[in-house]
Formats: C-alpha cells, sequence, structure tokens
C-alpha cells in the first residue's frame, strides 16, 4: 500500500521530496487540496474541515500511513485525523520540525516561521516544550513568504528585502534565536534568502528530513526486495496545467500535467 | 431590498465603499466567501461553482441588485450568473473597469494588472476592445499585490520594489501604456506605490467608482425620501476576526467583528 501524503497545495511536495529520498522504494500518492488553499490564512474549524474531505480521499485509497505535510492542518487537525483513522499511522510535520529545531539549537533560542494559522495554533510552542523545556520560543507569521514560493521569486532584491523585514525584529532582540525552524512547507524554497539575511550564526532547519526519519521509523526497514523507485501518483483539486508548473519547483522535478489527476472532494 | 455584493474575499470592500459613497441612502449586504479565498489563482470551473454558490446564499435573502466585486469571478462567471437569476441585475465589475480604462487613456494603451485567473479569461481585453477596437492592451498577472495589500505592507521600500518588477517590463516597451487599469479589488490600496512607480504620465483607474455609477444608472435615482445612511449588512464563510481586522483597511472603516455574521455555503 502506498504512503499517502496530504497538503493543502504545493508546498508538500518539499516533503513528498524528502520522503522519497528516505524511502526510495515505496509508493506515494500525493494530494493537494489546491482549490481551498491556501489554508494558513483560515479558521481552524475551516481547516479541520478541509483537512478531513482531503485525508477521507486518500485514506479511501488504502495507504500504509497518511503524512499531513500542511503545517497549518497539523496544527490544528492531527488529533481529529489521527482519531478517525485508527490504527493507521497518521504523521504531521510538526513534532519532527520541533525535534528538528531542539537538535539544532546551540542556546535553546528558537523561532519559528510560519503561517498566521499555525502560529495562531502555537502547535511549534508546545511540541518544542515538550523536548525542551527551558527553550525561548518566538513566532512569526509571514505570510509573504507563501506568495513570493508561489510566484518564483525565490531569489533576489524583494525576497531579501520581505526576509529582513520579518526576521529583522526577530534577530534584533537580545535574546536573538539560533534556529530559524521554516513551520510552512512553502519557506524551504526561500531558504538561501533567509540564511544569507540571518547570518552564519544561525541555522535554517524545515520538517521534510525529519518527517521522512518518522515515517522511516513508524513503517520499519523498506523491504530489501523492492526493486528501482516507487510509484508516485499525484492529485489535486483544482487545475492540474497550475499543479504541474508551480509544483515542479517544490519537488524538484518537472511534473508533466497530464500524470496529475484533478479529484472533487465535493467543496 | 438590499443591493447585494459578492467578492471572494476582502477585496471588494473597496467596490462597497464606492457604492455607498455614491448610493448612501441605499442598503447593503456583502458577502466575503473567505473560507476559500484567492478565487484569483484558481480553475474557472472552480471560480464559476463557488461564485454560484455565494450568489445563491445572496440572492436568496432578496435582493434590487446582484454586484459582483471580484474581477475574478466577473471575468469567468457573469454569464452563468445573469442567466440564473434573470431578471435581476447583475453587475460586475469588468466593463466598468474597461468603461473608465477607456475614459481616462489619451493614447489608447492600457495596462490591465490583475490576477493570474483573470488575465486567463483575457475579459478585460475583450472589454475594452469593444469599446476602443484600436486600444493596445496588455494583461500582466501581479499575484504578489495581493499578498501585499493583505498584510498592509501598502507603503515603503517592499511594495515599490515588488511594483517596479511587475511594472518595468510594461512601462519599457515602446508602446508603453498611458493608463494602469486595476483589475483586482485588492489593488486600489496599493495605488499610491504603484502612482510613484509609473511615473505622472500614467493615470490609474480602477473599477469601483464607474460600477457605482452602472448600479445607480441601473437601479435609477436614489428614493429622495430615504433619509440618512441605509443598512449594511456584512456577511462572510470564515473568521468574523479576520474578516474585520483585513476587511476595515479595504472599506476604509472600521468593523466590529461581532457584526460579522458568518455563513456555511456547504463547502
Amino acid at each position: 500500500m502506498a504512503i499517502g501524503v496530504f497538503d493543502s497545495g504545493v508546498g508538500g511536495l518539499t516533503v513528498l521530496r524528502a520522503l522519497r529520498t528516505t524511502l526510495p522504494g515505496r509508493d506515494f500518492i500525493y494530494l493537494g487540496d489546491t482549490a481551498r488553499l491556501p489554508y494558513g490564512t483560515k479558521s481552524a474549524a475551516s481547516v479541520v474541515r478541509y483537512a478531513g474531505q482531503a485525508a477521507d480521499a486518500l485514506v479511501g485509497r488504502g495507504l500504509s500511513c497518511l503524512v499531513v505535510a500542511c503545517n497549518t492542518a497539523s496544527a490544528v487537525a492531527l488529533p481529529e485525523l489521527r482519531s478517525r483513522y485508527a490504527p493507521l499511522p497518521v504523521v504531521g510535520v510538526v513534532e519532527p520540525g520541533a525535534a528538528a529545531a531542539c537538535a539544532a539549537t546551540r542556546r535553546g533560542r528558537i523561532a519559528v516561521l510560519a503561517t498566521e494559522g499555525t502560529v495562531r495554533a502555537g502547535a511549534y510552542e508546545r511540541a518544542i516544550r515538550a523536548l525542551r523545556p527551558q527553550a525561548a520560543v518566538v513566532s512569526a507569521a509571514c505570510p509573504l513568504f507563501v506568495a513570493l514560493a508561489e510566484e518564483g521569486w525565490t531569489e533576489g532584491e524583494v525576497v531579501d528585502l520581505v526576509a529582513r523585514r520579518y526576521l529583522e525584529p526577530l534577530l534584533a532582540t537580545s535574546t536573538a534565536p539560533d534556529v530559524l525552524l521554516l513551520g510552512c512547507t512553502h519557506f524551504p524554497v526561500l531558504a538561501e534568502a533567509l540564511a544569507r539575511v540571518a547570518g552564519s550564526d544561525v541555522r535554517i532547519v524545515d520538517s521534510a528530513a525529519t518527517t521522512a526519519a518518522a515515517v522511516e521509523g513508524m513503517l520499519g526497514a523498506v523491504d530489501g526486495t523492492t526493486q528501482g523507485r516507487g510509484r508516485l501518483q499525484l492529485l489535486a483539486t483544482d487545475d492540474a496545467a497550475r499543479f504541474a508548473r508551480v509544483g515542479a519547483r517544490f519537488l524538484g522535478e518537472a511534473i508533466e500535467p497530464a500524470t496529475v489527476e484533478v479529484v472533487d472532494l465535493g467543496g
């Protein structure tokens, strides 16, 4: 059975990319709820409802594991999804991201960059404090980063200026963070610009690699008899052409629009 | 009966503001489909479906006129909405915006700044050419402007830089436009920055005032016996607090969150 990966749109393809690198022999089925993106500016009630509909569509196809690759959905809908599909393992990106940040920090000062919805939910702060109770955690909503990542403006003057505007208030304090945790799957494509603005003292981490490690740990070692790369199925709830064009930037490889299946979640 | 105004979110409040200025004695009911915004990056099929559900909710409350204040919905869903609700007058923002641009241009060179969906639909080009067949029309999708307007970054270095990046390719040609038509209801809050970047030779117009004039023309002169300002009802499909906070910037006056009614469109 395939590993299901769900996101509000194309950002979760950064997590899918890490999963396929860690578990190359596994089959994956990815669903981007592009008809209703973004989740990051919407209420918890709307996100819980949308995430449930999207997860139903994936689980209905038969899964070995469901990965909630959307930070906002992980932050607000994970308990609901876990109880709905038990005993199916449901993995979010918040705990793995928190673990990555706690492993990377030297002084225990972590800044979480995320969407409005994720920041409001406070899930990263809770997950970080569960691992490292003395950590100093600040969170900042950075909605422009989503638009920049989708537009493909990942290098240059505009992204540097926006990054400075969001980061400088965080970095200027006497308790400046030594780790920036990218708490939105759109943000890894901006990592180089963020590193340039934050300076070499600040480490930048995201949830992708640790989420992949968590899934690997949960499903056990990959079957040694698997030959070659597993199958990848891509689903979206809106326009296949846009999903392919914008998504390629996040997946790190070209996507053929004809291979993207458009599904209707009844929204 | 009230005048219904529908938008994908808060941007249409710029049109509502002009309508209330032109028709101060009228009652208005505004619906922002904030649970599914933005429409501008979504397929025509999704926008037609969402617009129909939102319009149904408004029309069901009894209207004298329906104003589709969302450019993307006006560009792709207007014929469908007109035939569905005939004989109710249904006014979009594309024809009024095209009329404003044709009235403002001296050399017949117009640049339309809009969302991806509006640009793809080509509705502004058609409406402008219907009024002025010799006009030279170019269109540019400017998705970052939506994010900047929602974030409230309407002045300063970031908006100037983003505006330069979108406008300079348009302005650098030998057939540079003398009118910029703001084909998205989010963009009027950025008008000062756009004017600064475009220079004093370029006039900036939007659909709000001409849409209000079209509605006034359609409904006839306002009843002379009306006393004081008409009633305003605000509906949203998601979080009232965010609607009130971000919407105030577009309406030009404070919005009390408790006055915003949250409605479920069954999505």
